[in-house]
């Protein structure tokens, strides 16, 4: 199975493709979408979603994971945030695959064993869960925890669909 | 110059049309583009934008006007409410016009004079500056007064360049 995971951004969206056969991960590729600073919203946008329907294209994931939003303090930062957000999830819902959600916290304890870990834990973890990976940036390993953590779900539910059965 | 006003929601998007020559305004029409509570967030977003990729190849408008979403306090509506803004702006961006943004005071002072008119002041005028107009409920009608206010704008600027000129 080939996820892709997001990390959603107005500036810098994060995306990791890994593929997942039973428990073992292997990395694929990753990197950052961006989108023009001086732009308008809407042309930025534009670019988020264009980015990201080229990296589905050219990766064809079987899943996309995306990272739920810690919703900040600030309203207006979320809602910045939001406007990405919903364009990740529409290019995802228009690559036609199903469109995961998960938390910040479980996307920590999937790749490091606790919800409270450090960025740098994270990063290391990915690293050391995906050899090869050669992801530069924190958006893109972000991408990668994410992808990380809906295999480890998706194997938990094969799992348990395994014994129920 | 016909206009399209859009009042984002992720579950009520409002939308308006409107022929402005010169100050003459004419309705054309309004709708509300839905999304199905129960279904996930990504086709949610999906719906709504599907919903304004027909509204917009339909009226084919020469300009889009958003309204600039006042940020809620709380931070988890807007999030929600960013969501579907940066869909709406993506499905208007796609359109190939370009899409310019009022904050809602600037809407309610272009549409009543007064930038604290109440929302049933902001209806009322709404009907009698585009006769004929059926646009039921308030996130229509709010569509169209950001279509009014954008068409006030729009023939400031080319009264100002005709002076400059």
């Amino acid at each position: 199975m080939r996820i892709l995971g997001l990390d959603p951004g107005l500036r810098h969206t994060g995306w990791g493709v890994v593929e997942a056969a039973g428990s073992r991960l292997r990395f694929l590729a990753a990197g950052t979408v961006h989108s023009r600073d001086r732009d308008p919203l809407a042309a930025r946008l534009d670019q988020i979603y264009r980015g990201l329907v080229q990296v589905i294209g050219r990766w064809r994931p079987d899943a996309v994971a995306v990272e739920e939003t810690v919703v900040n303090r600030n309203a207006g930062s979320s809602l910045k945030l939001g406007h990405a957000r919903g364009v990740v999830l529409l290019a995802a819902a228009h690559g036609g695959t199903p469109v995961a959600e998960y938390g910040s916290m479980e996307v920590k304890r999937a790749v490091t064993g606790t919800g409270h870990a450090e960025k740098v834990q994270v990063a290391m973890m990915v690293k050391v869960l995906l050899p090869g990976c050669d992801a530069a940036g924190g958006d893109a390993t972000d991408a990668l925890a994410v992808a990380v953590c809906h295999a480890h779900h998706a194997q938990s539910r094969r799992a348990l669909a395994a014994v129920v059965a």
